[in-house]
């Protein structure tokens, strides 16, 4: 790409480390990018610039958001009884999308997988033993991270952990397809699944 | 995408402008961008603000450019008989890449599209005709519009403009690309193929 004036070589450099974006769509993006008003220019900079200021995890879940603790563990109306855990913050997106479940989450931001070395201390863990600790409002815990060889790893290992407190733990329903990602699941798959889950351990 | 918070949502929305950027797509690129150190993002915006920023057309030859006049044309190892009409600065780069070509360029931002009410007066053609007069180092323009309609209509247009002037005007040669199959060859391609055929050995 040395064809180019060094400003353009580097920004197309710089777009081509996105993921999933090689050579010729950073360079489709790049043009593009010159194409637009300075002020639009200026829309998408501040954006990426605010959203990596502001954006942090909650305290409390580990989700994403601005402020902390998030909207969702701040929320009056949500069901402090139930704590939904997840993988990550896309999940906690396509689980609200379901508009089914009114409960509270847990982002792990990852799962157990011994293969690439992420063990339970890894993982955002510990911060959901020490919420359930002398918290009485919690009755249930549902565990919906992904229905692979990891995520189900991840569940069995926190139903073993939480089962003998004597909270109820389950596990979303195999509605999802084996081997797929909650995140690319549509919606009436999640909320079958949601429906279906069943008492683990 | 309102299950984010809304600098997230703001990111994910101004991403997803992007050609070829979809929501999922934008939604990826987010949080690739949200898990970057400091450094990494800085140097993102900041691309994007300095191409944008520097690059500009250059006034003789309407390529892209941070110098202007561009570096080709100020480049006095190149073969100033020589102009070859493109209709975009990527072009420009294609052709740089087979390392041959050592004349000049001119790049017309578009081409003559009747159906798109494009005409003559809308490509950035009036200034190669300027660039013609009063100068008699150039010997031949070589027309390298995109194989196409418009293309094919914006060539003739051009080569009828010039011809008068006594300078020569050529036409890229249409035909199978190196490597292709004549099997999968459309019927036009493979006509002007055989049109273009020339003698061997």
């Amino acid at each position: 790409m040395k064809y180019y004036a060094k400003p353009l070589n580097r920004l197309i450099g710089e777009l081509s480390k996105l993921p999933g974006i090689g050579g010729k769509t950073a360079q489709r993006l790049a043009f593009y990018i010159l194409s637009l008003e300075d002020q639009e220019v200026e829309k998408l900079t501040g954006a990426i610039t605010e959203a990596k200021a502001k954006m942090r995890y909650c305290s409390i879940c580990g989700n994403l958001t601005d402020e902390d603790p998030c909207r969702i563990c701040t929320d009056h109306s949500r069901d402090k009884s139930v704590i939904c855990v997840v993988e990550s913050p896309k999940d906690v997106a396509a689980m609200e999308k379901i508009r089914e479940y009114k409960g509270l989450y847990h982002v792990l931001h990852g799962a157990i997988s011994p293969m690439e070395g992420i063990g339970p201390e890894d993982i955002n863990l510990k911060s959901l033993i020490k919420r359930l600790q002398g918290n009485d409002d919690v009755k249930e815990i549902i565990l919906a991270t992904n229905p692979n060889i990891e995520g189900e790893a991840t569940a069995m290992y926190i139903a073993r952990l939480i089962n003998p407190s004597g909270i109820k733990v389950t596990r979303i329903a195999h509605g999802i397809p084996v081997g797929g990602d909650l995140e690319y699941t549509d919606e009436i798959t999640l909320l079958k699944a949601m429906e279906g889950r069943k008492p683990l351990g």
